[in-house]
């Protein structure tokens, strides 16, 4: 049986919608928890405003960036207007501007419900730990509802209204565009924040965390949710954004030299499915009775795993799809589960990695140092081979499909990885929100067993972090891999056009695919580090504010009644370094990739790609590793091992927590971003790549 | 003018003969040199036999490692025994061994010469800086003499005597493996022994640097000569080698399809134009008028980058060779030169790199290594840049030749890149003689002026010794994309006779290959976390040992005079430890090489060369950088800025430092060799691999 894809796409946007449904009725549940602590509610408050402050700054220096590029598009995209159908440059430059919008919409609703549910689940932390993970997870399923429905939705109805696969990239580069700000942006303003809160209150003052005399100590909470919530949400809407565009635009082509519609209608088939089953993970979510949050939070994972493995079969059956290709949509699924796993390993704090660091800690900082940058090297290579397997295997496995279903084979590898992207979404917002709750309880003195619950949903919080960090690189990964398949396709429809020849491949041995290869190895190396300079940069402003202030608010150290901090300072030095810092960063990705393609045409893209691709999962893995290791070895050791709080080790696995925080929030998952930012502009960029260049 | 092979052959083996000649008339000048104190006589002893104890020790494993591996070869290469010509399975098992004894008697003798020029070094300081300069220089140079001149001779003479082009990858392959013990052995001790005196020493007791009570004082001071005299030596004879023979196999078919020998006659012509430049720059170096030996060490290297242009111009014209393929060879020689002058950029404490890394180390350790890998990260990318275009420029160049001369002409690259080498290891052997030189004026207590004198003789030593690093890796990736070509050459001439298709190239969307390039992309890092991991284990061993000597050896903290510290236990530690923990990463990047080839052939193992490489460059470069821009920001530092020595930013400075040391001397300048091994693993293997493997 061969449903035409208006049925499969009319399920989608029925999909999309019980998923908005859902986000509403969790939103409404959330504010309906009672809260009546009015110092909280204050500091809540002004975490709330703060984070108001960067969304509104970053969005208005990004509706200026957007209408920039959106110009550009219309002018020059996807070929100059003045040669091709204005009509469909029109298309594009309102599909990016859809795809910024659907996204930025998506991240202030997770910003608005993660400030509110923050407080409820502080003060639910009084009436035990039940409710109060209830209050944090569901308002992080809002999120994860919210940015998986609108790109769903956003993908679906483009595909209906323009039936053109190219606006699919555009809306796709629009989310890219927003997450890049949002990520890199929010990396540096939280990283900013926490290190220079840390670096006057804890290490030069000795004033205990989110102690509210520290000036910083607002923007540290605000950088919380502006980095993990908006910032991961940016990042997944656009992966996941990214994995169906690069489907259907080799899907499509596919159909149509059949004449049928059955490839478009599994992408969205099996998208619907992927959503439906974070729904029902998100809404069956309990703690058993073990009272403990991580099971909690896995156990739905693997719901909504297991869900989307049976439904997909099902449908496939159903539907007559091909078995082949539901195959490399599973192989997908389950690196991403085994990629979260083995970064888990390396990062976990019952884990030898941690140990070894805190052991080698007990030699001074250098050693926190070297072990850790090790371990993080070495964590990189189980999930490289993870990635490199299933693409291996996706590939293969479709080949005797025909041609083109080998790489489509790897799209849907990507799309089956992203399927539980919903559930995933909300386990990475529930860890900010249960974060913020942890200070809150401490501002707001709530006790200690409060301080207790919320200690023990914050951890859970930290471990689950690490995982969907991994996953989220490995999907980037599969993700811009299908886009060099999607590239390619976009490349094949020019040269069509032009009256070139195709093309099937990059060649290593042409020295432009291996010029394009080694510079673009460079390129996530250097971007990263312009971040994290950002970030030394801008910590460097933000401590001289603190000491201003310390310096000047009469009363303030002492912490003489009435007397507060001018906390919007702060924010504000955040909000405009990060912005500041980001552009640089983000415009040489861009103009690199520009410049490759200009010198050494599709051919030396190609290799741009690959070399970007391959060193971006790299340095993504290493950095963010890295970073979680020296975090939870400052944790382990602060729980008494080694020498506990105060000792020289203790001293020593401070130093690499903080060299750690740009590492893992900053630098490292800004690099899935970076990558997918520049598959999207060379796919984009194809035709132009195809008639205008120096080697080419 | 065609001129037989046999000319330039001949001419070759007068040039090697030459540069002995040179060396030992160098031997003996700087054994003739004056020394009469006699502390620093029995001291220099104690290095010496401290060297000799390591190299004995290394080269016993070697030599069974060795004993293994053409115990292999024999059976299995170039093709099985009982297949092929048992002949040539036996030239290539004797080539390897002559490959691993050649490149350890030019290591013994640099390192023979070493230990004693330092003694030299250290009285002559007492009659002024000109003596000492060339005591220092003279001793390097006969290394350099050693290394070239016994390479250009192996090589000469083994394809006069076997006229078969794989058994000289043979000898490459002997080479390699001795580089890799030598390189990766040499930068565990010595960074084993770096540390530890320094841990315990300065930071523990507080005793001065080189402080004769330190047990681990002559382990230091043997671990400079282990670790860059003969080390980098061995690594330099590997690039060396490996450059001549992956000509020499892309230009031997050449010929043979136009019946001269002209290509042939080309790269030997060359190399030995570049040895008798590099044998003219070390005759007629001399300190100039100013008293600035970086001026002297420098102009020598112009010398002979001149020398060699001009010559070769000549010789080209006067031989009729091709003129493209000179212009590929001064290619690599200019950006080997660029390549050198960008690490100076940012390593040198007068730039701004080491300005920025200092002013961010008072605000703490963090900040030192987070700009210190930050800026390391960014000084990667010109290198790369210049590896990058160099490659696509000598390719373009070369392309009007016809099929086989592109990838030739970027052998000629490198072989114009290596051309220098004679010069480029006489200065860098001359850095650990004149350290070394300087510890023993302070031990001897030959006054402040003789210090002084040795401080300015390090100091140049050191700029000279980044400049060179990062000569040594791009010579090396240069090199392995030339080894790149070899391959397809090997696997090209093994297809033909067991007719199967040959290849032209490795086409990236081939999944094999992807699935190559992602896998070989982690291996360096990978290999260089080992390392790291392996230093800092050693340390700890070699800190526990110290603190025994203190606890048991009754006087010894006291300095009570006729007590002495059990050295030789030092250097025991140091020495077990290095070939211990050094052999886990080589068998981990070999076993990668074959499993990965006969997983999926000859095409994944093309992705997996061009991943290891192109990572390899990137993180050898960043770690290399790092490192000594962490070494020059502590020194700035202690020459009193920012704060100044025993201040806040001082204490950061060194903890950077100390992560800097193992980045620098095991990790960074271990990864060439590395990349060297595998490639030539892979082409030893590419017969092999052609019809064994399980997707190939």
């Amino acid at each position: 049986m061969n449903t035409g894809i208006g049925f499969f796409q009319i399920g989608s946007i029925v999909v999309s919608v019980l998923a908005f449904g859902l986000a509403a009725w969790l939103y409404k549940w959330v504010v309906a928890q009672p809260s009546s602590n009015e110092r909280i509610a204050e500091i809540g408050l002004l975490i709330r405003k703060g984070a108001g402050t960067f969304l509104k700054k970053e969005y208005l220096i990004l509706a200026r960036f957007s209408t920039v590029v959106a110009g550009l598009i219309l002018l020059f995209l996807p070929s100059p207007i003045w040669n091709g159908n204005p009509a469909t440059n029109i298309m594009m430059a309102l599909s990016y501007l859809c795809g910024t919008i659907f996204s930025a919409v998506a991240g202030k609703i997770g910003i608005s419900i993660a400030t509110i549910a923050n407080i409820k689940a502080a003060e639910a932390s009084t009436r035990g730990i039940k409710p109060s993970f209830m209050s944090g997870f569901r308002g992080g399923a809002v999120m994860g509802m919210a940015v998986v429905g609108s790109s769903l939705l956003g993908v679906t109805l483009l595909l209906l209204l323009t039936n053109n696969t190219m606006v699919l990239l555009g809306f796709s580069f629009g989310a890219s565009s927003l997450a890049l700000f949002a990520k890199a942006g929010g990396g540096i303003f939280t990283k900013t924040a926490d290190i220079s809160a840390d670096l006057v209150g804890k290490v030069e003052l000795g004033i205990p965390e989110d102690d509210p005399r520290n000036p910083a100590v607002i923007a540290d909470n605000v950088g919380d949710n502006v980095g993990d919530v908006a910032g991961m949400g940016a990042d997944l809407f656009d992966s996941n954004v990214a994995s169906m565009a690069a489907a259907l635009v080799m899907a499509v082509p596919l159909d149509k030299a059949t004449g049928g519609s059955i490839n478009a209608s599994m992408v969205f088939c099996y998208a619907a499915i992927g959503l439906l089953a974070s729904i029902i993970g998100v809404a069956t979510a309990r703690m058993g009775k073990s009272d403990n949050p991580t099971k909690a939070l896995n156990s739905s994972t693997y719901v909504t795993t297991a869900i989307f493995a049976i439904l997909t079969a099902i449908a496939t059956f159903t539907f007559g799809f091909e078995w082949r290709i539901w195959f490399a949509s599973i192989v997908g699924l389950i690196v991403g589960v085994v990629i979260g796993i083995t970064s888990d390993y390396f990062t976990d704090d019952s884990k030898p990695p941690v140990h070894a660091v805190a052991k080698a800690s007990e030699s001074g900082p250098a050693f926190t140092i070297l072990s850790g940058v090790s371990y993080g090297l070495i964590s990189a290579l189980p999930a490289i081979i993870g990635i490199a397997i299933s693409a291996l295997v996706a590939f293969k496995i479709c080949e005797p499909l025909g041609a083109g279903y080998p790489m489509f084979g790897i799209s849907m590898a990507a799309v089956g990885m992203l399927s539980i992207v919903g559930m995933i979404i909300s386990n990475d917002a529930y860890g900010p929100i249960v974060d913020n709750a942890r200070g809150l309880v401490e501002m707001g003195s709530l006790g200690d067993k409060a301080l207790e619950i919320t200690d023990s949903l914050d951890s859970a919080g930290n471990t689950v972090k690490a995982v969907t960090k991994g996953f989220a690189i490995g999907a980037a990964g599969l993700t811009v891999i299908a886009l060099l398949g999607a590239f390619i396709s976009e490349v094949n429809i020019a040269a069509v056009e032009i009256g070139k020849a195709t093309i099937t491949g990059f060649d290593i041995m042409n020295p432009l695919v291996f010029f394009g290869l080694l510079v673009g190895a460079a390129i996530p190396a250097v971007f990263s580090a312009m971040l994290m300079l950002g970030v030394d940069r801008n910590a460097q402003r933000m401590v001289a504010e603190i000491h201003r202030q310390f310096k000047e608010i009469v009363g303030l150290k002492e912490g003489k009644p009435g007397v507060t901090p001018e906390y919007n300072k702060c924010i504000e030095i955040a909000t405009n370094g990060a912005i500041k810092e980001l552009i640089p960063a983000g415009l040489f990705a861009i103009i690199s990739t520009l410049a490759i393609g200009f010198i050494g045409g599709v051919q030396a893209i190609g290799g741009f790609l690959t070399g970007n691709i391959i060193s971006g999962l790299l340095f993504a893995l290493f950095m963010s590793n890295s970073g979680g290791l020296w975090d939870n070895t400052k944790k382990y050791v602060e729980a008494g091992n080694n020498g506990g709080k105060g000792s020289r080790t203790h001293k020593a696995a401070v130093v690499g927590d903080t060299v750690g925080d740009p590492f893992k929030d900053t630098a490292g998952p800004s690099i899935n971003t970076q990558i997918t930012v520049v598959s999207l502009v060379a796919s984009l960029m194809a035709s132009i790549f195809l008639t205008v260049s120096l080697f080419g």
